[in-house]
């Protein structure tokens, strides 16, 4: 019942909060950005030492070395963070722009512009960099958020939000605009998904299981990405040098990334002379090779892949290998086993590019690049609270222009409608 | 399990469908949506006769006038419906447009590209120019659409739809493209709601439980509008003439639609000189008028407002009026009771002005004009499938933009993240 009262008490003032924000002038917001920067780097010692007490507990109860090295901060993070929120504040303001405006024949002028969504709900992992990456976002684009971190990185948000809130007190911003649910028990997050009165959007970051918990739950809107089965498809005619260095960036530069391929398809014309040194080159990296059957021919030491395999986010040194017959072949499987997150063709075919880049229906679709480029940094739209896979609202990066939407404003001078 | 059966089954080939048609090009999409048109003209009297059984079951069943109106066809309505399809055919394609592009300094080329949403399902009340609208909106914009409207429509949607269905085979487009749920049982509806899987989205209309009964059920995201309770506030610098005239018109020109005004706010130091005449004015149209206790006073034949009328849509000729301190009181009601929906200003002051269109928060927002004219026709979009007070992915009059979602596609040389 006191956790019900407090997560309420929250979100009114999370409302309240954002009401005030809307009417704010960038500068206000752009000096709240930046001053959260230099307290950041200011306040180091305070806040290792408190994500200290985080990863001490996370080593007791044995959490891996993954979980543990994301939930760590150290001196060169503090800055990097510090770097993003100087990044953010120095941005185009989103809000308050006229995306565009027309003139009616009655005379009437309607505009339209850009406006916070309001109240944002963030509920993620154990990153402490989130924290300040997400109240950077939200407050540059004059949404009040009211974050939701892991269990395991409670100190270190608590350190790093009470400085967020500090600095926000100092900028005049409303109370409330940066808000944390202290407690780590699970009720609260179910308490603030009913809020659907004072909280506009829900954004869940992790685990495929919370994400679709949280889903189910929200009674409001939710941005999200489930998982990424990214596919690299290496077409019959292909640039085999182009097609080594991609593949093994995709699969091996950053494995626990939701943009790491996962499947590797390959035109069965092109199979006996890519695959054994692709193979090689992946398992001196230490990448597991699950193939079908075809593939085992060629590369002997790939395990066999299970039908479970193909729809296998492994986010590991784990990669399942197909020989497909063709390029609809190919684009079949994705459509089949794809997440839509991101998807890639190699090819020196003009005719493969165009087919696979309009057939296949993902947030992302490269040719002869990466998968790992789906990200907002490297698309050029600064810092990103996360990746969608939705269809509606945003799809892909989840920069500063999806934490906005719009009103119409429409002047006239006494039009009445007929 | 019959019901389920066919539910899925509609489901996965409205999904095959949706994958099809994202490759057409628009000229055979406009092909289906013109010649449309001319099939329901030229199958005007099959459709009437079938209309007609409606009507008279809804006669029986002692619907009201009201109902009976939206639900009844005749020459003129279905010629209406034919013009609206001829729009949508004429209007430019909203998919496969590069809404933005730019190249990254290591090379790589990013198109954001317009693409259909995929399968949209529609939930709507009795009115069978609906069914065209939204088969007309849909195709158009390469999406497959299920089809559910209210049951007291079934034979004219049957007829309709069957008449839809053959034109796009005749079209060549993919079978599955335009459904409909033919049974009135609820369950089939329950059933579409499950199955995120293969809708992406659903739009409900009609009553407000309708509505929120779908919310609560969907497993896909949903847009819509509950209601519209809309506001007028009159300013103490107000033209008398001007006010008396968009008023009027915002309250009594259609009643029953969500962006007829529900509440009028006075100013107080214009609410001596302006209420009589305006009370006088709708009272002389047949409103019932519904006041505070100062509004009382200076209209004697006003009833009391009770707190529940300042949140009640009326949809019919029913004003509640009241008078406010100042601007900051009538945004402060707004903001408390409104619904997001439409709300309007009077004034020759360009501070309120400039204060109400910012403070607002609301699909659209006016200054001196009527709240009537929050409607995608009335703003230059062509038809709509609907007005939405969601905040993400669209927001006011539901046109074809509504219907599009993005996706990236990067063009590159063998770049790799580093």
């Amino acid at each position: 019942m006191d956790i019900k009262k407090s997560v309420l008490a929250k979100a009114r003032i999370a409302r309240e909060a954002a009401r005030a924000l809307s009417t704010t002038p960038s500068r206000e917001r752009n000096e709240f950005v930046g001053r959260a920067a230099a307290t950041l780097v200011a306040a180091k010692e305070e806040i290792l030492r408190e994500n200290q007490k985080d990863v001490q507990s996370a080593e007791q109860q044995g959490l891996t070395r993954a979980f543990i090295d994301r939930l760590t901060l150290n001196e060169k993070r503090i800055e990097e963070m510090a770097a993003t929120l100087r990044e953010i504040a120095g941005m185009p303001d989103p809000v308050n722009r006229i995306a565009a405006g027309w003139r009616r024949p009655n005379g009437l002028m309607i505009e339209k512009v850009t406006v916070p969504i309001g109240v944002i709900g963030l509920v993620y992992e154990s990153r402490p960099n989130v924290t300040t990456d997400a109240a950077g976002l939200c407050i540059k684009s004059a949404n009040a958020v009211i974050l939701r971190g892991g269990s395991e990185a409670l100190n270190s948000n608590l350190k790093i939000c009470g400085l967020l809130q500090q600095v926000a007190s100092a900028c005049h911003l409303p109370e409330g605009c940066v808000q944390m649910i202290e407690t780590t028990d699970r009720k609260a997050v179910e308490e603030l998904l009913r809020l659907d009165k004072y909280v506009d959007v829900v954004v869940p970051r992790g685990g495929k299981s919370l994400i679709s918990a949280v889903t189910k739950m929200a009674s409001m809107p939710v941005i999200k990405h489930y998982e990424g089965v990214c596919h690299t498809y290496v077409d019959s005619e292909v640039d085999l040098d182009l097609a080594y260095r991609v593949c093994f960036n995709a699969k091996v530069q950053r494995p626990g990334t939701c943009n790491a391929m996962e499947t590797l398809l390959v035109h069965k014309n092109v199979a006996s002379s890519f695959l054994p040194k692709m193979a090689k080159l992946l398992e001196d990296a230490g990448v597991e090779i699950r193939g079908c059957g075809a593939t085992r021919r060629i590369v002997p030491s790939a395990l066999a892949a299970k039908e479970t395999d193909w729809a296998t986010e492994y986010l590991d040194l784990t990669l399942s290998v197909k020989i497909v017959q063709s390029l609809t072949d190919a684009i079949e499987h994705i459509q089949r086993y794809g997440s839509g997150h991101s998807e890639a063709i190699l090819t020196k075919s003009y005719d493969a590019a165009r087919r696979f880049t309009q057939a296949v229906d993902a947030s992302a679709v490269f040719t002869n690049t990466s998968t790992r480029f789906n990200d907002g940094y490297q698309f050029g739209l600064g810092a990103e609270l996360g990746i969608s896979t939705d269809k509606l609202h945003v799809r892909g990066p989840m920069g500063l222009e999806a934490l906005v939407t719009y009103k119409y404003v429409v002047y006239g001078d006494g039009q009445v409608r007929e």
